[in-house]
Protein backbone atom coordinates (compact mmCIF):
# COMPACT_ATOMS: atom_id res chain seq x y z
CA UNK A 1 0.00 0.00 0.00
CA UNK A 2 1.60 3.06 -0.40
CA UNK A 3 1.54 6.25 1.18
CA UNK A 4 -1.47 8.08 -0.40
CA UNK A 5 -3.52 5.24 -0.15
CA UNK A 6 -2.73 4.55 3.70
CA UNK A 7 -3.42 8.12 4.48
CA UNK A 8 -6.68 7.91 2.20
CA UNK A 9 -7.73 4.47 3.83
CA UNK A 10 -6.83 5.75 7.65
CA UNK A 11 -9.41 8.77 6.96
CA UNK A 12 -12.15 6.00 5.09
CA UNK A 13 -12.13 4.34 8.66
CA UNK A 14 -12.46 7.39 10.42
CA UNK A 15 -15.13 8.75 8.53
CA UNK A 16 -18.41 10.25 10.02
CA UNK A 17 -20.31 7.36 9.37
CA UNK A 18 -18.20 4.84 9.29
CA UNK A 19 -18.61 1.21 10.86
CA UNK A 20 -22.23 0.42 11.76
CA UNK A 21 -25.94 1.51 11.45
CA UNK A 22 -28.23 2.83 8.97
CA UNK A 23 -27.21 4.42 5.85
CA UNK A 24 -28.42 7.86 5.21
CA UNK A 25 -29.88 7.82 1.81
CA UNK A 26 -30.96 11.12 1.66
CA UNK A 27 -33.96 12.39 -0.46
CA UNK A 28 -33.93 8.93 -2.44
CA UNK A 29 -36.73 7.02 -0.58
CA UNK A 30 -39.08 10.13 -1.62
CA UNK A 31 -38.48 10.16 -5.08
CA UNK A 32 -41.08 8.98 -7.65
CA UNK A 33 -38.30 6.33 -9.30
CA UNK A 34 -36.14 4.66 -6.11
CA UNK A 35 -39.63 4.15 -4.14
CA UNK A 36 -41.37 2.21 -7.90
CA UNK A 37 -37.69 0.29 -8.52
CA UNK A 38 -37.29 -0.70 -4.50
CA UNK A 39 -41.25 -2.10 -4.69
CA UNK A 40 -41.12 -3.82 -8.39
CA UNK A 41 -37.56 -5.64 -7.16
CA UNK A 42 -39.60 -6.89 -3.77
CA UNK A 43 -42.48 -7.87 -5.78
CA UNK A 44 -40.91 -9.09 -8.43
CA UNK A 45 -38.68 -11.25 -5.74
CA UNK A 46 -41.81 -12.43 -4.33
CA UNK A 47 -42.84 -13.34 -8.05
CA UNK A 48 -39.80 -15.16 -8.23
CA UNK A 49 -40.23 -17.31 -4.89
CA UNK A 50 -43.76 -17.87 -5.58
CA UNK A 51 -43.38 -19.52 -8.91
CA UNK A 52 -40.32 -21.43 -8.48
CA UNK A 53 -42.28 -25.16 -8.52
CA UNK A 54 -43.95 -23.96 -11.78
CA UNK A 55 -39.55 -22.58 -13.06
CA UNK A 56 -42.08 -19.31 -13.95
CA UNK A 57 -39.94 -15.89 -14.00
CA UNK A 58 -42.28 -12.84 -14.26
CA UNK A 59 -41.17 -12.10 -17.86
CA UNK A 60 -41.78 -15.72 -18.80
CA UNK A 61 -45.60 -15.66 -17.71
CA UNK A 62 -46.16 -12.96 -19.80
CA UNK A 63 -44.88 -14.63 -22.68
CA UNK A 64 -47.31 -17.64 -22.30
CA UNK A 65 -49.81 -15.27 -21.69
CA UNK A 66 -49.40 -12.79 -24.53
CA UNK A 67 -48.49 -16.02 -26.71
CA UNK A 68 -51.81 -18.00 -25.66
CA UNK A 69 -54.08 -14.97 -26.48
CA UNK A 70 -52.31 -13.97 -29.57
CA UNK A 71 -51.25 -17.59 -31.11
CA UNK A 72 -49.58 -17.24 -34.57
CA UNK A 73 -48.32 -13.52 -33.58
CA UNK A 74 -44.69 -12.67 -34.59
CA UNK A 75 -42.12 -13.07 -32.30
CA UNK A 76 -41.34 -8.98 -32.37
CA UNK A 77 -44.87 -8.32 -31.80
CA UNK A 78 -45.07 -10.25 -28.84
CA UNK A 79 -41.68 -8.32 -27.55
CA UNK A 80 -43.17 -5.32 -28.57
CA UNK A 81 -46.71 -5.93 -27.05
CA UNK A 82 -44.65 -6.73 -23.31
CA UNK A 83 -42.06 -3.83 -23.88
CA UNK A 84 -39.15 -6.46 -23.42
CA UNK A 85 -36.08 -5.83 -25.53
CA UNK A 86 -35.85 -7.95 -28.83
CA UNK A 87 -32.65 -9.57 -27.56
CA UNK A 88 -33.88 -10.30 -24.24
CA UNK A 89 -37.07 -11.63 -26.01
CA UNK A 90 -35.46 -14.41 -28.10
CA UNK A 91 -33.25 -15.58 -24.80
CA UNK A 92 -36.89 -15.97 -23.16
CA UNK A 93 -37.67 -17.81 -26.41
CA UNK A 94 -34.91 -19.77 -26.12
CA UNK A 95 -35.31 -21.09 -23.02
CA UNK A 96 -39.51 -21.35 -22.83
CA UNK A 97 -38.84 -23.40 -26.54
CA UNK A 98 -35.94 -25.75 -25.53
CA UNK A 99 -38.53 -26.51 -21.90
CA UNK A 100 -40.82 -27.42 -24.91
CA UNK A 101 -43.18 -24.76 -24.12
CA UNK A 102 -43.69 -23.41 -26.85
CA UNK A 103 -43.09 -23.28 -30.71
CA UNK A 104 -41.35 -21.28 -33.39
CA UNK A 105 -42.60 -21.78 -36.59
CA UNK A 106 -40.90 -19.53 -39.07
CA UNK A 107 -43.60 -17.41 -41.19
CA UNK A 108 -44.62 -19.04 -44.66
CA UNK A 109 -45.25 -15.12 -45.87
CA UNK A 110 -41.80 -13.40 -44.38
CA UNK A 111 -39.34 -16.51 -43.94
CA UNK A 112 -36.97 -13.94 -41.69
CA UNK A 113 -39.79 -14.00 -38.90
CA UNK A 114 -41.48 -16.10 -36.77
CA UNK A 115 -44.89 -17.26 -35.04
CA UNK A 116 -45.19 -18.52 -32.07
CA UNK A 117 -47.66 -20.69 -30.62
CA UNK A 118 -47.68 -22.70 -26.70
CA UNK A 119 -47.16 -26.46 -26.90
CA UNK A 120 -50.05 -28.35 -25.19
CA UNK A 121 -47.03 -29.04 -22.54
CA UNK A 122 -46.86 -24.76 -22.23
CA UNK A 123 -50.66 -24.20 -22.19
CA UNK A 124 -50.62 -27.08 -19.13
CA UNK A 125 -48.43 -25.04 -16.86
CA UNK A 126 -49.78 -21.86 -17.87
CA UNK A 127 -53.05 -22.76 -16.77
CA UNK A 128 -51.44 -23.96 -13.23
CA UNK A 129 -49.74 -20.53 -13.16
CA UNK A 130 -52.95 -18.94 -13.48
CA UNK A 131 -54.42 -20.48 -10.51
CA UNK A 132 -51.37 -19.78 -8.62
CA UNK A 133 -51.56 -16.25 -9.67
CA UNK A 134 -55.01 -15.52 -8.91
CA UNK A 135 -53.94 -16.45 -5.01
CA UNK A 136 -50.73 -14.35 -5.65
CA UNK A 137 -52.36 -11.22 -6.60
CA UNK A 138 -55.24 -11.34 -4.25
CA UNK A 139 -52.89 -10.63 -1.44
CA UNK A 140 -51.73 -7.37 -2.72
CA UNK A 141 -55.95 -6.41 -2.76
CA UNK A 142 -56.33 -7.59 0.28
CA UNK A 143 -53.80 -6.06 1.80
CA UNK A 144 -54.80 -3.01 0.59
CA UNK A 145 -57.96 -2.68 0.42
CA UNK A 146 -59.88 -2.79 -3.14
CA UNK A 147 -60.42 0.43 -3.72
CA UNK A 148 -56.45 1.40 -2.95
CA UNK A 149 -55.62 -1.23 -4.49
CA UNK A 150 -57.39 0.36 -7.83
CA UNK A 151 -56.58 3.38 -6.75
CA UNK A 152 -52.79 2.65 -7.20
CA UNK A 153 -52.58 1.18 -10.33
CA UNK A 154 -54.54 4.22 -11.55
CA UNK A 155 -51.44 6.23 -10.11
CA UNK A 156 -49.45 3.82 -11.70
CA UNK A 157 -50.69 4.64 -15.19
CA UNK A 158 -50.87 8.15 -14.63
CA UNK A 159 -47.09 7.92 -13.96
CA UNK A 160 -46.38 5.79 -16.67
CA UNK A 161 -48.46 8.37 -19.08
CA UNK A 162 -46.09 11.28 -17.57
CA UNK A 163 -43.15 9.34 -18.29
CA UNK A 164 -44.02 8.29 -21.83
CA UNK A 165 -45.18 11.78 -22.57
CA UNK A 166 -41.62 13.65 -22.36
CA UNK B 1 -62.57 -4.79 -9.20
CA UNK B 2 -64.36 -7.08 -6.49
CA UNK B 3 -62.60 -10.80 -6.45
CA UNK B 4 -65.38 -12.61 -9.00
CA UNK B 5 -64.67 -9.83 -11.50
CA UNK B 6 -60.60 -10.37 -11.04
CA UNK B 7 -61.17 -14.34 -11.08
CA UNK B 8 -63.09 -13.71 -14.19
CA UNK B 9 -60.77 -11.14 -15.60
CA UNK B 10 -57.98 -13.99 -14.64
CA UNK B 11 -59.84 -16.79 -16.26
CA UNK B 12 -61.48 -15.03 -19.12
CA UNK B 13 -61.29 -17.37 -21.85
CA UNK B 14 -58.42 -16.62 -24.83
CA UNK B 15 -60.03 -15.20 -28.05
CA UNK B 16 -57.79 -16.19 -31.21
CA UNK B 17 -56.12 -12.45 -32.04
CA UNK B 18 -53.85 -13.37 -34.88
CA UNK B 19 -53.63 -10.80 -37.51
CA UNK B 20 -53.04 -6.79 -37.37
CA UNK B 21 -54.05 -4.53 -34.47
CA UNK B 22 -53.39 -4.44 -30.92
CA UNK B 23 -52.74 -7.31 -28.74
CA UNK B 24 -54.86 -9.11 -26.20
CA UNK B 25 -52.99 -9.25 -23.14
CA UNK B 26 -55.32 -10.91 -20.86
CA UNK B 27 -55.33 -9.89 -16.97
CA UNK B 28 -51.74 -8.48 -17.51
CA UNK B 29 -52.67 -5.05 -17.60
CA UNK B 30 -54.54 -5.22 -14.35
CA UNK B 31 -51.78 -7.31 -12.63
CA UNK B 32 -49.96 -5.64 -9.91
CA UNK B 33 -46.15 -6.48 -10.41
CA UNK B 34 -47.03 -6.09 -14.74
CA UNK B 35 -48.50 -2.59 -14.24
CA UNK B 36 -45.47 -1.46 -11.53
CA UNK B 37 -42.81 -3.05 -14.12
CA UNK B 38 -44.18 -1.03 -17.47
CA UNK B 39 -44.08 1.67 -15.26
CA UNK B 40 -41.07 1.42 -13.48
CA UNK B 41 -39.34 1.12 -17.18
CA UNK B 42 -40.83 4.00 -18.46
CA UNK B 43 -39.74 6.20 -15.52
CA UNK B 44 -36.42 5.17 -15.74
CA UNK B 45 -36.45 5.53 -19.67
CA UNK B 46 -37.29 9.52 -18.89
CA UNK B 47 -34.97 9.33 -16.10
CA UNK B 48 -31.95 8.26 -18.32
CA UNK B 49 -33.01 10.63 -21.02
CA UNK B 50 -33.97 13.49 -18.68
CA UNK B 51 -29.95 13.04 -17.23
CA UNK B 52 -28.17 11.92 -20.84
CA UNK B 53 -26.24 15.19 -20.44
CA UNK B 54 -24.93 14.23 -17.16
CA UNK B 55 -24.32 10.83 -18.35
CA UNK B 56 -25.93 9.61 -15.12
CA UNK B 57 -28.08 6.35 -14.83
CA UNK B 58 -30.43 5.71 -11.91
CA UNK B 59 -28.39 3.07 -10.27
CA UNK B 60 -25.48 5.37 -10.73
CA UNK B 61 -26.86 8.14 -9.32
CA UNK B 62 -28.23 6.76 -6.46
CA UNK B 63 -25.14 5.48 -5.65
CA UNK B 64 -23.42 8.59 -6.06
CA UNK B 65 -26.00 10.63 -3.65
CA UNK B 66 -25.63 7.05 -1.14
CA UNK B 67 -21.81 7.68 -1.36
CA UNK B 68 -21.79 11.18 -0.61
CA UNK B 69 -23.94 11.32 2.36
CA UNK B 70 -21.94 8.12 3.14
CA UNK B 71 -18.26 8.58 2.88
CA UNK B 72 -15.95 5.77 3.93
CA UNK B 73 -18.42 3.27 3.90
CA UNK B 74 -17.73 -0.29 2.68
CA UNK B 75 -19.14 -0.89 -1.28
CA UNK B 76 -21.13 -4.05 0.56
CA UNK B 77 -22.89 -1.55 2.51
CA UNK B 78 -23.40 0.94 -0.04
CA UNK B 79 -25.27 -2.00 -2.38
CA UNK B 80 -26.94 -3.87 0.58
CA UNK B 81 -28.48 -0.01 1.62
CA UNK B 82 -29.55 0.30 -1.89
CA UNK B 83 -30.94 -2.78 -2.54
CA UNK B 84 -27.80 -3.64 -5.94
CA UNK B 85 -26.50 -7.11 -6.14
CA UNK B 86 -23.00 -7.42 -5.01
CA UNK B 87 -21.99 -8.44 -8.78
CA UNK B 88 -23.97 -5.30 -10.42
CA UNK B 89 -22.38 -2.72 -8.02
CA UNK B 90 -18.57 -3.84 -8.54
CA UNK B 91 -19.11 -3.17 -12.17
CA UNK B 92 -21.28 -0.20 -11.65
CA UNK B 93 -18.48 1.39 -9.28
CA UNK B 94 -15.61 0.43 -11.71
CA UNK B 95 -17.19 2.74 -14.01
CA UNK B 96 -17.63 5.35 -11.19
CA UNK B 97 -14.39 4.97 -10.81
CA UNK B 98 -12.92 5.21 -14.60
CA UNK B 99 -14.81 8.63 -14.79
CA UNK B 100 -13.13 9.62 -12.05
CA UNK B 101 -16.30 10.47 -10.12
CA UNK B 102 -15.41 8.09 -6.89
CA UNK B 103 -12.61 6.68 -5.46
CA UNK B 104 -12.39 2.58 -4.11
CA UNK B 105 -9.39 2.40 -1.10
CA UNK B 106 -8.70 -0.46 0.13
CA UNK B 107 -10.40 -1.04 4.30
CA UNK B 108 -6.75 -0.86 6.58
CA UNK B 109 -8.61 -3.03 8.92
CA UNK B 110 -10.13 -4.97 6.20
CA UNK B 111 -8.22 -5.64 3.26
CA UNK B 112 -10.65 -7.56 1.20
CA UNK B 113 -13.24 -4.27 1.89
CA UNK B 114 -13.76 -0.98 -0.60
CA UNK B 115 -14.11 2.07 1.06
CA UNK B 116 -16.20 4.30 -1.20
CA UNK B 117 -15.54 8.49 -1.39
CA UNK B 118 -16.75 10.57 -4.02
CA UNK B 119 -14.40 12.67 -5.88
CA UNK B 120 -14.38 16.79 -6.15
CA UNK B 121 -15.46 16.07 -10.04
CA UNK B 122 -17.98 13.34 -8.56
CA UNK B 123 -19.07 15.39 -5.62
CA UNK B 124 -20.03 18.58 -8.56
CA UNK B 125 -21.53 16.30 -11.24
CA UNK B 126 -23.75 15.24 -8.07
CA UNK B 127 -24.52 18.46 -7.31
CA UNK B 128 -25.75 19.29 -11.04
CA UNK B 129 -27.67 16.25 -11.26
CA UNK B 130 -29.38 17.26 -7.97
CA UNK B 131 -30.34 20.64 -9.38
CA UNK B 132 -32.23 18.25 -12.56
CA UNK B 133 -33.86 15.99 -10.01
CA UNK B 134 -35.58 18.28 -8.54
CA UNK B 135 -37.21 20.00 -11.98
CA UNK B 136 -37.33 16.07 -13.09
CA UNK B 137 -39.23 14.79 -9.65
CA UNK B 138 -41.57 18.07 -9.59
CA UNK B 139 -43.18 17.00 -12.71
CA UNK B 140 -44.87 14.28 -11.19
CA UNK B 141 -45.90 15.29 -8.08
CA UNK B 142 -47.41 18.35 -10.36
CA UNK B 143 -49.00 16.28 -12.59
CA UNK B 144 -50.82 14.04 -9.46
CA UNK B 145 -50.93 16.88 -7.30
CA UNK B 146 -48.98 16.56 -4.36
CA UNK B 147 -51.63 14.58 -1.77
CA UNK B 148 -51.82 11.82 -4.53
CA UNK B 149 -48.30 11.48 -5.47
CA UNK B 150 -47.77 11.40 -2.11
CA UNK B 151 -50.39 8.52 -1.60
CA UNK B 152 -48.91 6.93 -4.60
CA UNK B 153 -45.52 6.51 -2.64
CA UNK B 154 -47.27 5.21 0.71
CA UNK B 155 -48.87 2.64 -1.51
CA UNK B 156 -46.23 1.80 -3.32
CA UNK B 157 -43.93 1.09 0.01
CA UNK B 158 -47.14 -0.66 1.76
CA UNK B 159 -47.00 -3.13 -1.26
CA UNK B 160 -43.36 -3.63 -0.67
CA UNK B 161 -43.67 -4.69 2.63
CA UNK B 162 -46.13 -7.26 1.61
CA UNK B 163 -44.01 -8.34 -0.79
CA UNK B 164 -40.79 -8.36 1.40
CA UNK B 165 -43.27 -9.95 4.30
CA UNK B 166 -43.95 -13.54 2.71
Amino acid sequence: MRATQRRAAIRADHAPNAGTGQLDLGPLPNLTGYVLRRTQLAVFDDFIRTFALLGLRPAQFSALIAIQRNPGRKQSEIAAALGIKQANFVALMDKLDQRGLTRRVRSSTDRRSHALTLTPKGAALLQKALGVLEKYERRFVSQLGSGEHERLLELLRKIRLVSSAR
